[in-house]
């Protein structure tokens, strides 16, 4: 855990402020573990999330957009099972003591944090290649939260959001041969450096979402795992997926927006719901909601194209273990 | 989180099989994030410690000496706050899917885990140079843990099993050049690769001790840190450092017992102690307890030496940091 020394003085300066906006925190930053008292009901949501450099964000990233990102992708996985973030672990690996790129990374961690109400409850720092793990504690209400299991034939598709942003914003991203970017290419990339996570959403489906999954490995890999999960099948009406202004006028195509990665959106599943239901979960979520297609009882994930083509969706997306 | 695809079916192979032992687990592995219920009474202690290549271990450690060691790091850090280790959430960094080393690190990390109980709930898996780092969620009672603020003039201060050995191994092991270890140096190695944190000794401290802490950057660092954080300080009889035998034998210094790092040791302070009392909390530990000094109340940390002579001891220990 951060400990003394130079990792201390690190600490202290640039993490401390971060660990007391939160109830329930009888010990934060500081010694051999943190101590939190629970909540008096309901369970915990427990994730983790590890971004090396270039695997999961290129070596240029400014170091407020990683702060931001390492905590925005744990987020999204606490929204997608409807909980609320508490309290966050923070690991850190970095090649040198860099006080003007710690500063930044703090302040993008913080500024998120704050947003969230969540608590940097202590952590690790370490010399190495750059790379950030971060844990975090949720609340959810008693009886757990929404699992990717629960779809049944008959349940809507939908997404929050839009879709393939953040890949073609990586793509622009490296094709900017250094000039900055600015207006679609910067708004796509604003997407993958500080993705929103869905965590108003989160909350908004409990009850209401039979299944959800994050979609940060690209929609048709994640939709994939909830309906294997499932034990199901889906087709998706290829011309309801749901596109950003800048998606379109960048020319994003179909297949980025099925495969590219780091969408933080939530994908869920649903009995129907009313006109009025969506526009209310909607407000409550801050976010389009998107009908997208239909859960079925065959295995797989199909795509009906506009002229009434039904094809198989290769669930290939972004998988460091699969080659 | 555990994902699917590749990944899914690495951690299912290797990792599933740690989700079910512990109470409390509503979902485990497989979901964006894991669901537990947490004890009805008492607090929470978390903490997480990352090992890199090359800095926490060198890079040929064997994989299941690496899979024990990471999680008993982490094990030790509840165990100096008197907690009892609940979940765990592994985060691996690896270069390759090297199935036949992924086997021997699951294995090293399963035989401890399940020796304390500890219930792997989730993680992640990515690319990229090798780094393990685990977050472990434990058990306190209401009103928390054993901090290290609590230290007052006038306490004594012990220490669990005896002091240098990991650091000798280390230089053991790196000198080796190419014969196995055995003997002496390999019970030194072992200390260093397979370190038994004190988690026994920690909850039989709870109610005991007035402050405490793991000396995993060598005794001086550590303790300086806990007489920093109570405001006292403190002077050791430098000739009752407990050495083990293989230590002696192998012609360990002074200097390595008060620097050396990876002891997963405890260091505690206490008021004065009857010998029926230590003796019934070594067996609750099951090892030994050494007393060593005396909390004081002029700042900093001194030595006495066998003539004598008083020493200002330097608390420069293992930090990734300080230079």
């Amino acid at each position: 855990m951060f400990a003394g020394g130079g990792e201390a003085a690190l600490i202290r300066r640039y993490f401390q402020g971060l660990t007391s906006q939160r109830e329930g925190i009888v010990n934060g930053i500081g010694d051999d573990s943190a101590v939190v008292e629970p909540p008096a009901e309901g369970c915990l949501a427990v994730c983790c999330d590890t971004l090396v450099e270039g695997v999961h964000f290129p070596a240029d990233i400014p170091a407020e957009a990683l702060g931001h990102r390492a905590l925005a992708v744990n987020l999204s996985d606490i929204a997608a099972v409807g909980g609320e973030p508490l309290w966050a672990v923070l690991s850190l690996t970095l090649p040198a003591d860099d006080s003007h790129w710690l500063e930044g990374f703090a302040d993008g961690f913080k500024l998120l944090a704050d947003r969230y109400g969540v608590a940097l409850i202590g952590g690790d720092t370490t010399r190495g290649s750059l790379a950030v793990t971060v844990t975090v504690i949720g609340r959810l209400p008693k009886g757990g939260g929404i699992l990717r299991s629960g779809a049944q034939p008959g349940d809507g598709i939908w997404v929050t959001g839009t879709l393939g942003d953040a890949a073609l914003g990586l793509k622009r991203w490296h094709d900017r041969a250094g000039v900055p970017l600015s207006g679609d290419p910067a708004l796509l990339a604003a997407q993958l450096f500080r993705p929103e996570p869905r965590v108003a959403a989160g909350r908004a489906l409990r009850g209401v979402a039979s299944a959800a999954i994050d979609i940060s490995d690209g929609i048709a890999v994640d939709l994939s795992r909830l309906l294997e999960e499932s034990g199901v099948g889906a087709t998706l009406i290829l011309d309801d997926l749901p596109r950003s202004e800048a998606y379109i006028a960048e020319g994003g195509d179909l297949a980025t927006m099925l495969h590219g990665g780091d969408d933080y959106e939530l994908c869920f599943c649903s009995p129907p719901l009313s006109a009025e239901m969506v526009e209310q979960l909607s407000q409550q979520a801050g976010t389009s909601l998107t009908r997208i297609g239909t859960v079925d009882a065959t295995p797989g994930l199909r795509g009906v194209d506009g002229a009434g083509n039904v094809c198989a969706l290769q669930s290939d997306g972004y998988d460091h273990f699969s080659s």
